[in-house]
Parts: C-alpha cells; sequence; structure tokens
C-alpha cells in the first residue's frame, strides 16, 4: 500500500495469539491523519523499533510495568519521529525527537516523553545502540551481571540488538565472551566483527558439550535473554558464585500454558542453591533516572572510538512491520530491527 | 542398645536412598573407641544436630561444598563434643567444643576446626539458636532478604530451625511476617510463642487463596527453604523488587529424577524478569568469617533480652537419629532438632 500524506496508516492488533504471531494478528488500518490541539504536536514516524517485549503486550494480561495493546488499537513501540505540526512551545516543527508513537505514520503528543535527538547524524540509533536497547545491554551486564577480569560471560541472540552490545562491553571490561547464535553467517559475525572470543551456532547438534567446551573454566556471568535450551545448556557450567541478570526470555513469550514436563525448576534452584549463583531480573524503564546519562556518555564514546560495532537490521516500509516482527521472535533478525517508516 | 564406655557406636550410611530414605538406609555398627596420637583429641559426642543438607549428602553426587558421605561410614554432621583425652597443647580435658564429629559417640580430631565453648549453659545452643541454623537465617535474611520496616515477609517451615528465627529477626526489623507449618499446632506456637503476625497450615486446603487474603500488599521478601507448592503459592504474590534468599529445598532433596510437568521454570523466569525479582542462593560455610562476630554478638544481645525464643526438639540417644532424620525431611520435628548422646 502506497503512502498518502493525508492518510494515516496504522498497524492494528487485530487478534490476541495464540502461541506464537502469525501476520494475521495485525491488520493495517488506514485513517484521517490527525490535527494537533493547542499544547500538542504532530509527530511523523520515521524509524518504528521492533523489539521482543511488544509480544507480551499482544497478550491480555499485558505486562506488570505496561499494560497489553487494546485489540483494534495500533500497536505500541519505540519511535524516531518528525515534528511536522507544532501548537506546542517547546518544540518546533522539523525536529526529530525520541517518541513512542506506535506502528502508524503520524501520532499526536503532548511533548510528555520526547527527547529532542538534535543533530544526530543516524537517529535510528536513539532506538538500539544509543537507545534501550544497549542501554539495556549496559545496566544488565554492569550493573548485575558485574564481569571483572578473566571472568567468563556467555550471551545468547549474540548479535541481536542487546547480546551483540552485552559481548562487547564484556569484552572491554576483559572479560573472555562466548555467544550463542542461530546459524554460521551469525556466528562468523559475533567473532569476527563484534569481537566475541567465540560463538556457537544453537542450531547444530549438541549444544550442551560445545558450550562445555568452550568454556572450560565455566560461567561466571550469564546474559538471560533467550531461556529455554540454552539455558539448560548453561545451568550446569555457572560457577560458584554466577550472576545471571534476566533481560528475557524470548523462547517462552509464546507459551500459552506451562510447558510439559519434566519441571525444570527442582533443578534450577538447586543448583542456584549450591552455587550461591544470584538471578535478578530486571526491566530497563526502572534505571533512565539513575543511568542513562552514565550509559549515553560511555557508549558514545566507544562507539567513536570504534571500540564498539553496531549493526542494524533495516526494514523498509511501516506494512512490513508485522512480518519482520514474527521473523524477530523467531531469530531471523541480524541486529538491532528497526522499520524505515518515512525518510529521515 | 545401651552404651558401652569401651565401644564407640557409630551411625553408617548402609545405602545411598532412592527418594525418600528410610530407617534401613543407615546402620548401627560398634568399633573400639579410638586411641588420640600425639597432637591428637578423643571427643565424646554430647549432641548430634541434624540438618536437611545431611540428605544431600547421602547422594553419591554429594554436593559443591561437602563430599558425599561414603557408604559403610560413618554419617557427617556437627557436634558439641567433650574432650575426654588429650594429646593437644590446646585442649584440655573436660572441655566443651563444636565440632564436626559426625553420628558417633567418640571421634579423634586434630584441634582444627574444634570451637570451645567456653562455659556456656545451654551448649547445644552452639548446634542451632547461636550456631550454623540461626546464623543461616541472620545472613540470608539480612543480607540478601534485606526487610524493610513495614515490609511482608514470608517463611516457611516457620517453627523450624531456620524459619523460626528468620520470622523473629524480621519482626525486630519491622516487617510483617507470615509464616506456613505443617499443622495448627505449628501455626498456634509461631504466632503465640514466636510473635509472627500469622502462620498459615500448608497441610490445609487452598494455601493458594489463604496466602494471598495473608498477604494483601504481596510479598516483599521470600525465605526460601522449601520449594514444592509453597514456592508455587508464593510467586503470584511476589511484588516488584521482592528479594528470595535460597537456603534450602527441602521438598526436593529427595527427587531422583526432575519430576514430571508442568515445567515450572518458564513461569518462574518471566515472574522474575517482569517483577524484577532478585533472588539468590547461599551456602553458610562462606560468611563465618565475615558474619560470624556481628551474628553471635546480636543474637546473644536478642536472646538474653527476650526477643528471640528458640525451641529446641531434642532426641535421646544416639541410636535415634536415622528415624529422626527420616521425621526431619517429613516435618515432624518441631524446633532445631538435637541428638543427645551423652550428658553434658
Amino acid at each position: 500500500m502506497p503512502q498518502r500524506p493525508d492518510i494515516n496508516r496504522r498497524i492494528l492488533l487485530a487478534a490476541r495469539p495464540l502461541g506464537e504471531p502469525t501476520v494475521q494478528d495485525f491488520c493495517l488500518d488506514e485513517a484521517a491523519v490527525p490535527v494537533p490541539a493547542e499544547g500538542q504536536v504532530l509527530l511523523r514516524t520515521l524509524y518504528l523499533s521492533l523489539d521482543p517485549y511488544m509480544r507480551n503486550l499482544m497478550d491480555e494480561a499485558g505486562t506488570r510495568y505496561a499494560p497489553a495493546v487494546p485489540l483494534k488499537q495500533p500497536m505500541v513501540g519505540a519511535t524516531v519521529s518528525r515534528v511536522v505540526a507544532s501548537r506546542h512551545p517547546g518544540f518546533g516543527v522539523g525536529e526529530v525527537v525520541l517518541a513512542s508513537a506506535g506502528w502508524q505514520d503520524y501520532a499526536l503528543s503532548d511533548g510528555a516523553g520526547l527527547t529532542p535527538l538534535g543533530g544526530m547524524t543516524q537517529p535510528s540509533l536513539a532506538l538500539g545502540g544509543l537507545g534501550m536497547t544497549a542501554f539495556t545491554a549496559y545496566v544488565g551486564l554492569l550493573d548485575i551481571g558485574q564481569p571483572r577480569l578473566g571472568e567468563t560471560v556467555v550471551v545468547a541472540a549474540a548479535t541481536g540488538a542487546v547480546g551483540s552490545v552485552v559481548g562487547q562491553i564484556a569484552r572491554l571490561q576483559g572479560a573472555r565472551v562466548v555467544g550463542i547464535a542461530g546459524g554460521a553467517q551469525k556466528c562468523r559475525h559475533a567473532v569476527g566483527q563484534l569481537g566475541f572470543d567465540t560463538c556457537l551456532d544453537h542450531r547444530a547438534p549438541a549444544l550442551d558439550e560445545r558450550l562445555a567446551a568452550a568454556c572450560p573454566d565455566g560461567i561466571d556471568v550469564y546474559f538471560e535473554n533467550v531461556g529455554g535450551a540454552v539455558f539448560d545448556a548453561v545451568l550446569p557450567l555457572l560457577n560458584d558464585g554466577a550472576r545471571v541478570p534476566v533481560c528475557g526470555v524470548i523462547a517462552h513469550y509464546n507459551d500459552a500454558t506451562p510447558p510439559p514436563g519434566p519441571d525444570r525448576l527442582p533443578r534450577m534452584m538447586s543448583t542456584l542453591l549450591q552455587r550461591r549463583i544470584r538471578m535478578q531480573g530486571f526491566i530497563i524503564l526502572d534505571h533512565y533516572a539513575d543511568r542513562f546519562e552514565a550509559f549515553h556518555r560511555d557508549m558514545a564514546r566507544w562507539l567513536a572510538e570504534g571500540r564498539i560495532v553496531l549493526r542494524e537490521d533495516r526494514i523498509d516500509g511501516l506494512e512490513h512491520a508485522p512480518a519482520a516482527f514474527v521473523g524477530l521472535l523467531q531469530g531471523r533478525n541480524f541486529g538491532k530491527l528497526v522499520v524505515r517508516v518515512a525518510d529521515d
């Protein structure tokens, strides 16, 4: 569907998925472009961020930190947007801001939560490498994982938006970094471009044995962002005093009911106990006030110095967001997934 | 079997239990009383401590912090013992010490690991209220659980050696304390004698609903020492930022293989994540150097001031240790379980 300046294309939640979402759970809707009232701005979406947490907002229960998306309403999400009309004294036409405009071409805002992006040369970075996903990596790894020189850090989804940054920051701390990714190409990227010490393909057989061989000194930090079989391979290798920041469990986001047995919880608890492991969940929204400034300063420096490399997986066209999102949950993205909705 | 001064009765591990241990997994053996060599003392066991961790040492795998008890060898365990012969310059005959003499009347020691108990009026307290079990409660609750004024603390095995102290220390911190125990008598004791705000009988139906009703503001600290169904009732009530010190999972010590499904791990991980929960295993052996002195000072004061009440479940006769231990794993003890092996 071509884009027209007088139409606001919106991707609505059409149905609550049972298990894995499909493109049929979304629908493309057209509405009039809204008109800002006094105190409002009209935002044009330039880039839309697609992130695994959105899967949870498709379920009726929503999450502890954000409510469910109502049926027949636009999917929510962070955007880089341009102010195209303004009746707000704080924002001028043409200004580019970080917003939460959702999966649509246009949105109104009263200015709350908008962050001006100034003259950023690559504004989509505000959604990834200088934004939420890299900030998630920074806080989870440094504040909870606390890797020390020479320790072994394992991170799954190693070329994803979060995992790729976790591994690179861990290397900067002097840790040994073992990645896990889906497919040989991603593994090569993790080692060759991101500087991981090694990276294992979770689609190849015998992940357990290969991970054990790759971690001869055990695992000191496991950055949990997937769950499932990777967690099972990691658990027996965790060292005494290991730290497990829990950032996501993408392998389970589609579970409609608890999966069949055996019950893996008792073994996990026994391991946690005997090895004095600290496991801690975190939601990045909690940490902006305290830690975003430090993150942004460090990350901007690392990027400028070429010490951290980012890879963006950019999709063109809002109408392709549903398929791209379905692919994200299947691990088909390669880097931070963003949808280019309009020219920046 | 009556006791004779020239015989060392020893309780040996006869078989490695499959699942729940029975008294047939132990056997009573008689040996000559050993004779100390130069540099050794001969210890007479006065009190033997029985603790759930011993179950793990009956399995061939042992634990991360202590090896398995070999078959046909005496069960290990902490004791209060009297020096009855000494060829060690540091210990005189008649001195009472904290030792690890195991399930037997007599043992030799080279003095390593012996702690003189001076003129303690109730030396068996060195095994419980002034010893390992209360120290476990102190470290787990204060250092990991970190209850704050007005928060809700839930502790299972509420009248046991650890749980009873957890709850009382939590009350001293100004927390609201909800206990869970097996049977109405224990629940009455927890409220009436130990000062818990309330205590629920886990043998009565609908624990989930009763726990939810007893925790209208949710749960901020869950001191995990049982696992199983209690954990399932606690999980949905944990608040954002809750802390879960993991001290033991007695409900699972008898598991020979992972229990059947459904698999409870994914739900646990999702809850941990969404509610930013910190879960941390600990082994009390790690903390003596740093924290025992503070514990001992605080606990001695609380006991002297009557602010903490201890209950000892005292069994008479070494020969009854196996049955008492089997009962401990079934929750039949009422207070810290000690075996009086000889007059103090």
